[in-house]
């Protein structure tokens, strides 16, 4: 790992995080840290059953509690108009459930009162009478003919169906697997996780009686989209809202969408003429917010007999709780799940995903996921170490032959994408020189043959990521665009203020967005403050998932500086009276052509432009700019990871040993908060390899309510990070950037899965799904004799 | 006075203020509504003396109370760099006094303690040892060979001396004089007067020892020049700077400039790492923030003996107090003075004005002035009524002779001055009409010849002012230009918000721009929410004073929705697959020419643009604009006024019975706000005219410290209004519109004092100085006979 110098670079490079400050010494202040005269406090009242037809509501004894201050329904919520709120995928779900409840833990009532205790007391006294109704909860179960009725789908038509899409051409695939040598086909599981952010969520809503503006300060990623929807759905006058997100500890995707609590702690603030607050304690974060993942998935590879890749063939069924959550990109119907054709160069691909409701949680955008990118880039990458098992080929090699190649970009793939730029295979051979592949290899030769010490296990995966969901041929949320605003004031003294859309949620905003404009402008990063998370002070945008701040409020930030830069010349052209045409840029400042010590900074002419120089007509004084940007593309994040794992077979129990990941994000505006990005994702990967899945018993009932139940990772899981990187800057960003927030977990849980498959090979494992507990890893091993033969490869 | 109708007018049009919910229910946010956890309290030990050396400071007893945090001395502030600050116009003032202190009241040190009675209590504790200096109380003393040295000027060169500047064309104008029939002359003073605003100034300065961001709430008219008078003068960087003005308590131009408690207050929160809050109480901020007038003037008008009009001559001693707090035209030297040519078509004229320093408080932009505009109107106004007297006219019909004609505009005055449009003999014709002049004549008349009732006087104004700063070529404060800044978003719902630089002391600003908008797009008022008083959500610009809100801001608010209209031209045009060109606005929609069905609603095509429509390459989704505004000249309102009073003999008292303004400016946004800003300045006019004095004893001692003694009017000094309007809409404004702020408190004074003058006509007054209390006005009439060849002209 590489020291973080502590000077502030002009530009891009190292330097501490400037949010750093306050963080560090415990002074971030979060939606919970908000406290307003009068306050109270609001707790939602949850469905015991996962399942069940709602007969009645009796709210009298919670009224009657001298310190609860209201109780709010279903009812309550008709008349202002806030019944049912959007998701992110034009589906919508009831705020507070009037008719059914449809998983557990959803919510039913919510009481606004003195204080959080009183709060909860009073949901104690609430008698609602339930019927309950058998659930579903196996995706599986969901479209069969005799199955239990939760909804129907849009058009009214089939019974707990939401979507089918498909993506590819299933002729040519068809024809291509036909001819096929051979044909490796697995079924696997990418189980339900929970993206666990260390916040909860929740909000502090103040409807001011007097000026009818409504504050919401809340845990969302997405502020103006937020604050659109509540204007759309509501008819709350969009002028009048104003959301507010303060320092987030964490998102993950899991504060994208609109919780029930947000709503009520708005309705609860207009009912009660005060400032509510409702924070969700864990259980109800881990119960009822977005989940992401719960995939059947069939996939078949086919492939030459020496390893010549032809066709990838998927179907999924995906489970998507009682409400589809997920952000659905609408204008290219196969979503982002079409990138399932890998890093690969293949002849033919098709994919078919069947969406379907059951009883649980929605599931959301959530967790580091891109739009469906994760599970595609694990089961491609399962495949494709099946086949080499099926082929009795070294994995790497297998991948090697197969890669895209320098030459091919920008390559359209299979399914009508544009990758951007890359070198694939000098990412694979960097990754196998840190990890010292062939030794590696050598090493589990020796160890199979001695038989001492655990088992030892190497896993290689490549990934390819669609980031940056903003071009307009691609998607829209809900009719909006995926734009995103940038504004940038440079004051008289020269400092600056950059206004963005994205929403930070831990990941340096305030430092990698100063340093683009640094680099673009010349001002140091520390005279630049970048605001966000505020709708009344930001242009509006569509937030921060799917990797997209870079890709988006990025290029937005290098176009707005850039602006700026054209404006000072014409304003440093009236200073030198010369013509623009003469001047030449040099970071931070213009000089005249052939006169280096004739140059004005930006300083200077950030003064100049506030004054009474007199500019050109219809140049205005001043040294703004804004910028709303649509990438012209998305952009393609890739990388290679190896990981190295021991496993004991006797208690099942996995060590990831090593971890070597080289990644490429084009280029990297500061290296240390790229490296932060990849080590996080990292451990989320073991951690869904390994240990998460958010369980659920036949009766529907929610397995993982707190964080003994729903394990997820720490340092104690994670080795140390070995980083590599290659620098292919994609050509369709205005500085090369490509994102990197989700890479390492949308790259890693496939290297440690095929790590312990790899590990468990002797005993003749092909496949085995997540988590690998030490449960999953034993039972796998039961009944399994040693193989030597296939210890040997 | 006209009924304001409760409907809301989609564009220009009477209709309730927005900011009246709050304000009449007592919901209004001020500075002292500001209180902040573990927030401090300041307090300011001023100068007993006018003039005197400061021997020593002793702050250890105060240091000593418990309850008190810090004592703050100029020696704290040097090392701050705080020690000075600037005034408005490139003099600079001592925060705190180190060497001398200059007035009765300069603030000598600042304690910071718990609570606002701790801290009062800890100054009297401090000890402070003056050596007395004679002071200088009256500015014809200050440039005597022997006066006490209170400053030399800018150059080092003249002891008490701050500037000479002269308008106009010396020769040209001795020679019109060497030939008219009649000169007359007079000497008079415009008493120094305050403009005492209900909320005195304050601030609560918070200075985030984590972030290092200073927030000051504060009593300022102009947020952004004060950030960036911070950021130049401290160095504190601008960006970390956050200046809100919440709603002011009024302004009238005692809130542009930077008082030493305001710097007081952020230096306190920089040492305690606590918010600290400072708010003057009503004797300090009468004694010690900016004054206004102090102008002794010797005026001299020259005339043919049938009261033609031919030039003006005017001398004026410039009492500016201890520092020079008046903002300095410096590009245009004679300032605005300059319009001292009145409403007349003269042939000649020239101005000298001498500005002095005193022993007195510093003079500011204050009081409704126009910097300057008020004592030149009254000079000129009440030089033609001396006229008038010394011909034997009516001063209705010597103006009627004078007035410019509308064929002369735009009409170039005899100091360069570009008078832009006017109808005038239609306004005096209008205000005599109302007021029944012939009939006012003949009853004044027939009571002098009775000799029943108080005597009756008749007097008028006519006024031309020159307002809003702006243009590039006249001014600039501090190095910075007078532009204003404006912002349009309108949000996905078609909603708006307007961000302006202006600042609204009770104005109405969030209704008058409100309506600019919703008359250029079709939005109603009701749909934008107008923003201002906060650095941190709004474009740079210079504030509000000097009428300078319509001016410029509604230039810019106006400009800025026009091109968002534009926008919205091709959005539509996108959307409806025509070429703009195609397209015809008509108010709140485009639609295609000769299809008037076809057309796309603003809110329509906001969603659009803020959705995934493809538009042309380059045109970014959404539907915002911005402005920077330097308006292309000043405006001139213009206006006629008369005043009718019966002043008692016996006492000396004045009764304003009827007051007829026709005021001219321009188009009216909001009719009914023109009114109230109409109403408010004439019953300032009465103030100065019959009440407002600062008086000061012979060793400089402030005789004004309350409103016991400094009397200021109320609704029972004034008649029932009567007013008229004429609009001549100005040809260098995008609306039309002129700005009515101070019109009426410029306009008003000369008519009243006219009237007074007037009818103590038939004891031989041909002038009396302001303010003309009853003792005034009994000493006035001592040992002068009542002459009835006089009293009837």
């Amino acid at each position: 790992m590489t020291t973080t110098e502590n000077h502030t670079p002009m530009g891009f490079g190292r330097m501490h995080r400037k949010e750093d400050a306050r963080f560090i010494r415990g002074h971030g202040q979060y939606v919970d840290d908000v406290n307003l005269p009068g306050m109270l406090h609001g707790a939602v009242l949850r469905s015991p059953h996962a399942h069940a037809r709602i007969v009645s509501i009796d709210t009298s004894a919670a009224e009657a509690h001298p310190k609860v201050k209201a109780v709010i329904t279903g009812q309550t919520l008709e008349g202002l108009n806030l019944a049912w709120m959007p998701t992110l995928s034009h589906d919508v779900q009831a705020v507070l459930a009037t008719d059914k409840v449809r998983f557990q833990g959803q919510e039913v009532a919510f009481v606004v009162a003195d204080d959080r205790y009183a709060a909860r007391d009073a949901l104690e006294v609430i008698d609602v009478e339930y019927e309950a109704l058998p659930p579903v909860v196996d995706a599986r179960r969901a479209l069969e003919p005799d199955a239990p009725v939760i909804r129907t789908d849009i058009d009214g038509k089939r019974d707990n169906h939401i979507f089918d899409w498909e993506a590819g051409d299933a002729a040519r695939t068809d024809e291509v697997f036909a001819s096929a040598d051979v044909v490796s086909a697995q079924d696997m599981l990418y189980p339900r996780v929970h993206p666990a952010p260390m916040e909860t969520c929740g909000a502090v809503a103040h409807m001011d009686p007097i000026t009818g503006k409504l504050t919401v300060w809340t845990t969302t990623q997405a502020p103006h989209a937020h604050r659109t929807l509540y204007a759309l759905v509501a008819g709350l006058p969009e002028h009048k809202i104003r959301v507010i997100s303060p320092d987030i500890g964490g998102g993950f995707g899991n504060k994208v969408g609109i919780y029930p609590g947000y709503v009520c702690a708005v309705v609860g603030s207009i009912v009660t003429g005060k400032p509510v607050k409702w924070m969700e304690d864990r259980s109800e974060n881990l119960m009822s917010t977005s989940f992401a993942r719960d995939y059947h998935m069939h996939g078949e590879i086919a492939a030459t007999r020496d390893g010549k890749i032809l066709g990838v063939r998927v179907n999924v069924l995906a489970d998507h709780g009682a409400f589809n959550g997920t952000a659905q990109p609408t204008k290219f119907p196969a979503g982002f799940f079409s990138v399932f054709t890998g890093s690969y160069d293949i002849e033919a691909a098709h994919c078919a995903v069947t969406g379907v409701y059951t009883n649980k949680a929605p599931g959301g955008v959530a967790y580091a996921c891109s739009f469906r990118i994760t599970e595609a880039v694990y089961l491609v990458e399962r495949l494709v170490d099946v086949l080499a098992y099926d082929l009795g080929m070294d994995p790497a090699e297998l991948r090697k032959r197969n890669l895209l190649r320098p030459e091919q970009f920008p390559y359209v793939s299979k399914t009508g994408w544009e990758y951007d730029s890359g070198d694939y295979p000098r990412a694979l051979s960097q990754a196998m020189d840190i990890a010292g592949y062939a030794e590696l290899r050598e090493e589990q030769k020796r160890r199979a043959v001695s038989g001492d010490g655990p088992l030892m296990g190497i896993g290689i995966s490549f990934f390819t990521e669609a980031v940056g969901a903003g071009p307009r041929k691609h998607m829209d949320i809900l009719g909006l665009g995926m734009a995103d605003g940038a504004e940038l004031r440079v004051h008289p003294t020269g400092k600056a203020v950059l206004r963005l859309s994205c929403q930070s949620q831990g990941q340096g905003h305030e430092t990698t967005f100063a340093q683009i404009v640094a680099e673009e402008l010349g001002i140091s990063p520390d005279d630049i403050e970048v605001v966000h998370g505020d709708t009344d002070q930001t242009p509006f945008g569509l937030g921060t998932y799917g990797s997209r701040s870079t890709p988006v409020s990025g290029g937005a930030t290098a176009v707005v500086a850039r602006r700026v830069r054209e404006r000072a010349k014409i304003v440093a052209s009236a200073m030198l009276e010369v013509s623009p045409d003469d001047l030449e840029w040099e970071k931070g400042r213009w000089f005249v052509q052939g006169d280096p010590d004739s140059g004005k900074t930006i300083q200077e002419i950030a003064l100049a432009a506030h004054s009474d120089l007199e500019l050109p007509d219809g140049v205005e004084g001043h040294l703004d700019a804004t910028c709303v940007y649509n990438p012209p593309n998305l952009t393609y994040p890739f990388g290679a990871y190896i990981c190295v794992v021991d496993v004991d077979p006797e208690t099942g129990q996995v060590k990831v040993r090593r971890f070597v990941a080289v990644d490429d994000c084009g280029v990297r505006i500061n290296p240390t908060i790229v490296e932060g990005q990849v080590h996080g994702g990292l451990a989320e990967g073991i951690g869904m390899a390994l240990m998460q899945v958010m369980a659920f018993d036949e009766d529907g009932n929610h397995l993982g309510g707190s964080f003994m139940d729903y394990l997820i990772p720490t340092s104690m899981e994670c080795p140390s990070w070995e980083l590599g990187e290659t620098v292919t800057p994609s050509p369709h960003h205005p500085i090369g950037a490509k994102g990197v927030g989700e890479s390492a977990t949308v790259g890693s849980p496939a290297a440690v899965v095929n790590a312990v498959v790899d590990a468990l090979k002797p005993y003749g494992v092909r496949h085995a799904d997540m988590p690998l507990t030490p449960a999953a890893v034993w039972r796998a091993l039961q009944n399994r004799p040693l193989r030597t033969d296939l210890a040997i490869t």
